[in-house]
């Protein structure tokens, strides 16, 4: 048995690198940048109308000028082009180029118009307004998003404009999940009574997903021959092998064998927690293998508290710990850390954690009903409403 | 002019129903539910057991027995079977079905098994402990999940083990995203001095993937034949319509005039805020149109605060807001509502919202350094640090 501090600590010592790929940058959402994006122009790349009106020689109005005849019109798109008289304005529009000679622009709000001569109607305005300056935002060759960035839509806008059509991410890992146990058919069959549909491998489908990793699955029945071959191809060919179920000390529970005479190093078995006690976690030179158990919360509070920052350990994301206010009592007896469901709100700006007791590890109908779990630590009973402790979200 | 609270109220009034599909559970993450998913069956279906070890007929135990001959093995995963004698015991596996005539589980760590004779070893056990009774998660027809409900891996494993290998799922809209402004360039391209790459129908794109929304993308040049003639097709082929630019007041920002001509009934333009407040909405029978501004910031802020809650009213999904503690102070003159850049950060169970200032809605590359816009109300100019508000994240 091994804390649950420590087996985070062993399970993040042995973090793994998969390696690079370019990627179509539209396709990059949700992944690790591999690389630093730097500016390839200033930004604005140009002094750069921001406001539609006209543009002036701001001396003209400060020396008392206020009706400016029209020389031209200066489109978005267009090359620049130059006042030549310097009491004459140019139309402007919004994200076209500032036209040579002029520095300031008046919005059409502050303006009428009139057989081409264009009056200004406010009584003040300032020297370089409405334009926003060359280089402004920022200086070619700046750093504008950092390697190790998740990549979200903000950072998509940015590639785009800095012309990164393809952008170096981390590669995900080649995983394959694995079920056991007789009991388990498929979700279009119909079981017999002492039969249930796989459900964990689905779920962990899914929970990679959410990390945008792709993943295979695989059913192997309780036969030790059977797994222990079937396991042989799966350490060469994968990164990862994650299982659910078989590592218990039922008479079927072969894995912890199979691992140990396929030459698996076990980094542990067993966490000191509720749920997911009977974690097993190994590895060989090639692969990290989890073995969760086959409870469908115990797979389920596992792969988030271990896989998941194994994982973006692996692809160098750093992941803020996220707390939360505890809104109920709680009293937990057993010296093992408590991973309790809770239903989360927000309220004046407090994060609220609501626990929702299920009824033990079996009943994954319990998550649907709540959105994180809460980690009450093991060197104490009492938990009190209004304490914080770290949460996992799910949702 | 409008508010933002009327335009939002104005957004959410027009909200579009879309239809159902029913997709493969496993693809339907992400998505809206447009069933209740009850229970085919009772949870669990049978009084399972929980622990590997042995069954007993608890009987037994109260009147003092601790040796018990083992009769036989019940293994997850076969059909039940019977102890004959209530004197003797069935080793059972986790997840197997309770043998008939046992009612109680002893785990293996607190048993020793020498020539076919399990000894109790420890003083007190409970009638049924190490038992999951049938039904005790949930009845044959309880409902497990309600429909409207955005499906996640917890959903997943639920529609698994109930067999709903097809789900009935809120169909998304049909979105074609324009950009037009002839001072914009393709991402692999080199742009001239005046012009610059597009963007903003990549965030788009990236900002609407989040919803799991598809979506298609055209680039039309300020030319107003040619913009009319498009968005006609367009208006009849899709739901919905995010333009990019030509909303202001340019010579060349079409758009307003086009949708008048083609018969789209403007139901607001302008939203009395900053960023975002050229803000072009309306619709026909068949389409909505939102005309966002060109400004990167402001066509982000503006898909975030009108289309996402558009989007989530149409598919019946309750989206509950956020608020963050307002981390430093915040003077904001203008008579608008202020969409302000934040970073977030946890403490204490506080969620604290640390205001960003970039360069104005201009400036793209400080939305890589943010998680939210904090929205400030337009009644008051002084904002304090400590004060709490609604917030929008995008990541």
């Amino acid at each position: 048995m091994i804390s649950v501090e420590k087996a985070l600590e062993t399970v993040l010592n042995s973090s793994r690198y998969f390696g690079l790929e370019e990627v179509p940058f539209i396709k990059s959402v949700g992944r690790i940048l591999k690389e630093d994006i730097l500016a390839d122009r200033d930004f604005p790349p140009f002094n750069r109308v921001s406001m539609d009106g006209i543009a002036i020689d701001y001396t003209s109005f400060k020396n008392g000028q206020r009706a400016f005849n029209i020389e031209g019109i200066q489109a978005a798109g267009s090359e620049q082009i130059s006042l030549n008289n310097s009491g004459n304005c140019i139309e402007v529009m919004t994200g076209a180029v500032l036209p040579n000679n002029t520095n300031t622009v008046i919005r059409y709000e502050d303006v009428t118009i009139t057989n081409g001569v264009a009056t200004i109607t406010v009584d003040a305005i300032n020297d370089a307004q409405n334009v926003h300056a060359k280089g402004k935002d920022g200086k070619i060759g700046d750093l504008l998003i950092e390697q190790n960035t998740k990549i979200s839509a903000a950072e998509i806008g940015v590639l785009a404009t800095v012309g990164k059509s393809f952008v170096k991410v981390a590669k995900q890992p080649k995983v394959m999940i694995v079920s056991t146990g007789d009991e388990l058919v498929g979700v279009d069959e119909i079981p017999l009574a002492h039969q249930i549909r796989r459900s964990n491998v689905f779920t962990l489908v899914s929970l990679l997903e959410r990390l945008n990793i792709p993943s295979e699955t695989a059913h192997i029945t309780d036969d030790k021959p059977v797994l222990k071959s079937k396991i042989e191809n799966y350490l060469q060919e994968y990164d990862v092998l994650l299982f659910s179920g078989a590592v218990s000390k039922g008479k079927y529970d072969f894995l912890p064998e199979v691992f140990d005479e396929l030459g698996v190093e076990k980094l542990f078995h067993k966490i000191t927690q509720r749920p997911g006690k009977p974690f097993f976690y190994g590895k060989t030179d090639e692969c990290n293998v989890f073995g969760f158990p086959g409870n469908p919360i115990s797979t389920f509070v596992n792969c988030l508290a271990y896989f998941y920052p194994w994982y973006h350990k692996s692809i160098g994301l750093e992941v803020v710990e996220e707390t939360a206010i505890l809104n109920a009592d709680v009293i937990f007896k057993p010296n093992l850390t408590y991973f309790l469901q809770v239903k989360l709100s927000y309220r004046f700006g407090h994060l609220i954690a609501t626990p929702i007791t299920g009824n033990g590890s079996g009943d994954l109908a319990s998550l649907v009903k709540t959105d994180a779990f809460i980690q009450l630590p093991n060197d104490k009973v009492e938990f009190k409403k209004g304490e914080v402790f770290p949460i996992i979200r799910y949702r």
